[in-house]
């Protein structure tokens, strides 16, 4: 076998042994990694189109093309960082209550261990479960949320545990920290035409729908996350339908109207000197996807991820 | 609006006002149907691949190429039956339980008031909630069961409902008679190596594997499913898998070394004279099609069940 | 069946009961609506890819997404109006002009009833024949036109009937006034060297070339608009390609250098005060589209359309 | 420019200089082809899905996978035969009727010549215009008919051309000879129950529909072919649908429990010493295809038509 | 991470942790393996469509669907062999040369150490290298080759290695056993007439093309493939495109007219008592391929292979 | 057979008649043309997906969607020049040398003729040997490269000839002059995080990254292309991927946040006055497109370089 860990694509072809993100070695091939990647291939909580499940995969698969330098960064993220891919959490799929107990089980000792985790969905219910672990270790989290819904329903369909609602249970379970929370990017059609006000006045979130941060101009959108998180521990949830369905046709519950690709990227790289703790890319459905754009775009967050805290690693070392 | 109610498509384009299964009448349209076609669009006891809660309406409509006369039986449905589309039972995503409640509750009255359900999945799962509802009126039922799976297991990922648990759940459940009943189909590798043996020793079904069918030739296997189930009120369950991938790729668990379409057509027609009182075809995912052939397929499956259904009537109206 | 008539997704999945736009009632259930939505499923007159028959059908299913509010606007789309489906008209596929006197025959009592039609295409030729019934109606229309073509031709293939040639023929026939017209979006490589100064010289329309509304602003261009035809009956023809191919693939003669979703929608809700009596939006063509993109942009600007309605209500009723 | 006519794919590749049927050169370079590829890209007649407008070009871009030599039958088509591809009739998209004069002028000069035209459509319709030219020359024509539907209708929509009437058109006309003439194939529901019947009661063909085929045995149905026709002038015409879904998805109005590939070769070859004197393969709709396997089914259709030509000829000259 | 390796899927789902044929360790998981299963991912010899070079990955990914119990067998893989997954040999796309070199150096300690090589290709020149390493240690191999194509041209566009040239230049370095070796499957149109018979009359093959085999029915196949190899060490090649397209669309250069997954399946078998040494299955090209049912083909020939293997364990054991 | 050569699709449908770029005449059927169009079906040298070899096919077929009028540039292209297609060059698939010489060859003629060549790729390695010709004629050439990669490594996988190394091969063989030349719009994750620097610095090119464009504004970037070649003899070569993956995903090495399709047609018309001497269009990767949205954005851009020269010759004229 081509030993392809951290090797380049130049000496090999960056569709062998794929397997791993960006082909890095397993979980149990590297001691004390700085950062995991793992998969949560749920998606019983989908309401609209399932099949978030093959994300975490898909995800993988299309990643064997990312090269370790962020020249935009400066920062080559091998060099400043030992990652190292976990695999998928042991899901039971039907059924969420066992799912959320395997992923808070399964994380938590990563999370303890000081690793941060980056998470590859699945549905965004499963984000929940990945924060009871985070706020575990860190306490109530500064949550920084890219996405056109703003997923704080208090039931779907009569159920409290769905996509549609984890950002509500999150506050009820103390995890969040709504006052040093914001939400960005929401559009599209509402069953509630105060969801906005609701999660603003109510709930304490900052929350700024995506026609606004239009007007704004992304930077001062940038200035808005920054200000509202400080120095906070943060837990950054990105759910890929965030990006324009042109860009991301492959997931559950598109909303036209969105961002492109290059402003994704522009405001998540802006974000670089927040104390990240967690990180998490949501809903991608393969099936729904062409051409492994919507994959591959989400390969491309997890490693702008990446270099935001290989970036912090060699600004301390320097 | 043209009404295409019954219409010719002589007169009437078949792909106009589509919405209901070969756009015949909605139930609160038609008074005492013989036969309703319902939508029961639930994924989440899929084991796999999820996407068959959008199988009803692929189905419904790719239907409107469908047309009255079954030439092969000499019967019109519409001259012999009234049908009626009662669009889809209240499914909650995610939640098989209440799910599980709302086919019973909807679908209660119908078979209590002699109408033959015939229902769309959905995976298959959704099979165990419609026997509860048919058994309460028939009592214990003759099974005849095609697929690629026996879907007997005892529990899939430590829990009891799934889609590969159905037909273990519905004799414990004492809804199912496995004397009268009959799996056609099974192939593939298995978990279990005994499972064909448990069909038979432990729960009391007849089960003949794929390969056993081509041996044994269809006409036999017909006669067997006839010995089998007599007279006694049959529950038809087609998961659309017991057809080969080549014939059927829009399904969440396919299996190669499939039947043709003219080997299925072939085998449903020569059933004609059993004593049905509920039919379902499930698992199509329609996200894994391609034009519109395994929803096509499907369509032409229950257009073969009201065909027996009319023949019947015919026969013993003359 | 559960009733999933102006009920929330929150208690019903959206994917269940489609078959009407928004699933909204059927047109025979509705007494006195404000809005129809009726398909013309009709694409003999496309000159290149055929396929827009089967656009309405596509954009029906995938509007099950959408949800009552449109927040930007600040307006309940059914609180404030009755809106019903009306299905398809009764096209003849093959044969334009019997298929436009259908058209004529079935939207006239409507728009004679003062409710507003919402056409979904089928190719642009089925423009014409709206228009004939509206200005039956409301007399010499402003026709408010986004495309990338302009569809001025006198003939395509020797022929007066096509999808190039509708707003030629509306200024023969005098259903739409020119002075009070805009066409918007035209971009693409051309036949005629001076269509666009045909346009405006010899059929006295004003239009406006994709190039020029980037230089002069989308804010700009509205302005034109509006001023253009002030408080005339308008006659919204929106064709699905003005959108660049990115977002919105499926249809049949596509032109790069589009308009992106946000731009689109963007510039509709700012039309919100002119004097709408009618709309449609057409050349769908799903078997070129990928993961519904198109079908749901459609869908949206539908929304659109009528949240300006609603907004109307609700400003005259406040 | 690699000249890769009548040259190998050993010394050029196949996919270079495509635009021709299996490369070969256009009529314009010929002198006395024995034979000529036509196209017929008009798809106004569909009833159902429209799109093989695009069928000439998808069948001759994978045409260029073909060979020339048939093993089976022991012939090198191009040693034997002159072919030259004609390019497209100009048809008039959306205008059956300037269309079928078009075919006839264009066409008339080819038959009369003594040239067998080898017609790849486009819809159904175009072979009634087809037939005409070819009666001119050879009188009424044996049809040798292979489809999945009779095509037998009176009117369609109210309409007396359209893809669904054209071969009761074609005995009206006295251009085809019923008695000499033969259908085979037919299955699927029908709107009339006595279609098969009138087929051979009221208009005097023979007719064998795809259950009696199996039933019979291929060789059997190939004798009733020969016996049909005797050595009358033959038009064979091959509706791709004829095959079943599963090998051929790309069409309009799919029929399930169809025909293989491998059935349908059998067939075609057995036919080698009938009399042909025309051609024709239509309804490869590309945009419903996958992996080009119907238009790739359709080139190799033609390529058998072809080599039972070359095969008669080889005879002949030995 | 939940530990996939041998689970049953009953516990862990079948979409977690994938990356290996059938969730299996990688090699350097497991001592002294009886086979491994390696990709080649090269598709550089590809004389038409490329993309074989997704063929080991897409195979891999789907083959998680499959289980350990092979029923028509008797015999589950895991309890009668150890395998390993070796992850990819390190090819050098777009030159042959260097990658044969790299696959029989990978391969040679993998052979030499009595491992039977289960090869994923890959176009099928690679098969030539994997038979130098094979030959080396076991002698001139008995090929049994499942194809569509003979594969023994001396040159293809003027060169020597090809995916079209494999067994003529396997005979020319003396590594395979003409006399003991046999191709059958081959069809379609061809260059050379006589390519049948040179493979039996100069080179010394055994060939049986499609069309003979239906006639002779496949147990005499089956018998002439055991008659000629006798006792010899096989070489098993198997290029998908022998499965009908229907069934394996995604491929190369497919060939109408094969066989069904279930007569291959049969066929493979079949051969149960040969003396296997090696095996591969070549020619997936994923981006061809539609509900993956080409490569979930292609991993349940790897299974019957592995079943094989297993089966002569257990029967040496009893 | 319909004239379609310069016809108007207004009397010709554009699906008839395809095979060359915009239905052109083919280069024996013109005499000395102004630009010849021709192919490079070659995708060896790519590094990841393959699939180019059918890019030229793709980019002819849709092109006949391409009318002469450039309405923004104020020229039609007819009128002005005289061009033809040259079909395909010979290449030797899975051979980069003879390939190399192939293209040489059948280039010189062309260039030395005068001709201006407009090059269909193919994957990008192609580009060097039309630099040879083109080169051999001109002198050192001026090179304008739009891509999202650089393409100047020194070896990819130990060799030289490579797509991603014609840019560096290109120096030493002195057919490029690097102070005259220019790189734009290159992003993504790197190998070598001096990529850039090593461009400017080692290799003596201009390079203006993604982002430093939009910085720049595109004005400044077109200022800067011009300063920078002046009026040297232009190259102009375009990889499709500098497009963005939601307008072109249809090609090898897709990288996120690019250009839209608007904003890549603004920059090429403002390069008008460059004196060009050769073109060319390369990586579009078919079969992973859809609705040939990748295929079609190439065709404008050869249209658009037509323009180009239309306009000079018009200027030159008037």
């Amino acid at each position: 076998m081509s030993n392809s860990m951290g090797s380049s694509a130049l000496s090999t072809p960056r569709f062998c042994n794929t397997g791993t993100f960006m082909r890095m070695p397993r979980i149990n091939e590297v001691e004390d990694p700085d950062f995991v990647i793992f998969g949560v291939p749920f998606d019983t909580a989908s309401s609209y189109r399932s099949g978030a499940r093959f994300g975490p995969s898909a995800i993988r698969n299309i990643s064997a093309m990312m090269k370790p330098n962020n020249v935009i960064m400066g920062v080559n993220i091998l060099e400043e960082l030992k990652g190292a891919d976990y695999g998928d959490v042991n899901v039971t799929p039907g059924y969420i209550l066992p799912t959320y107990e395997a992923i808070e089980n399964e994380l938590q000792p990563i999370v303890d261990a000081g690793i941060i985790p980056i998470g590859l969905g699945g549905d965004h219910s499963i984000t929940l479960a990945l924060m009871r672990a985070v706020a575990k270790k860190h306490g109530p989290l500064a949550m920084v949320h890219f996405d056109s819904h703003a997923d704080i329903n208090d039931e779907v369909f009569g159920q409290k545990y769905n996509h549609g609602t984890p950002f509500r249970r999150s506050l009820e379970e103390g995890i969040v920290d709504a006052s040093k929370s914001i939400q960005v990017g929401m559009r599209g059609s509402l069953y509630d035409p105060n969801e906005h006000r609701i999660a603003e006045e109510e709930l304490g979130y900052k929350l700024i729908p995506a026609h606004k941060m239009v007007d704004m101009g992304f930077d001062a959108v940038i200035e808005e996350i920054k200000a509202r998180v400080g120095n906070h521990p943060v837990f950054l949830t990105f759910d890929i339908d965030f990006v324009d369905p042109a860009y991301a046709p492959g997931t559950g519950t598109p909303e036209v109207g969105g961002f492109t690709s290059r402003e994704t990227l522009y405001m998540l790289r802006k974000l670089k000197d927040l104390n990240f703790v967690a990180f998490d890319v949501v809903e991608v459905a393969p099936a729904y996807d062409h051409g492994e754009i919507t994959s591959y775009m989400a390969a491309n967050i997890c490693f702008e991820y990446i270099s935001m805290l290989a970036l912090k690693k060699k600004e301390a070392r320097l």
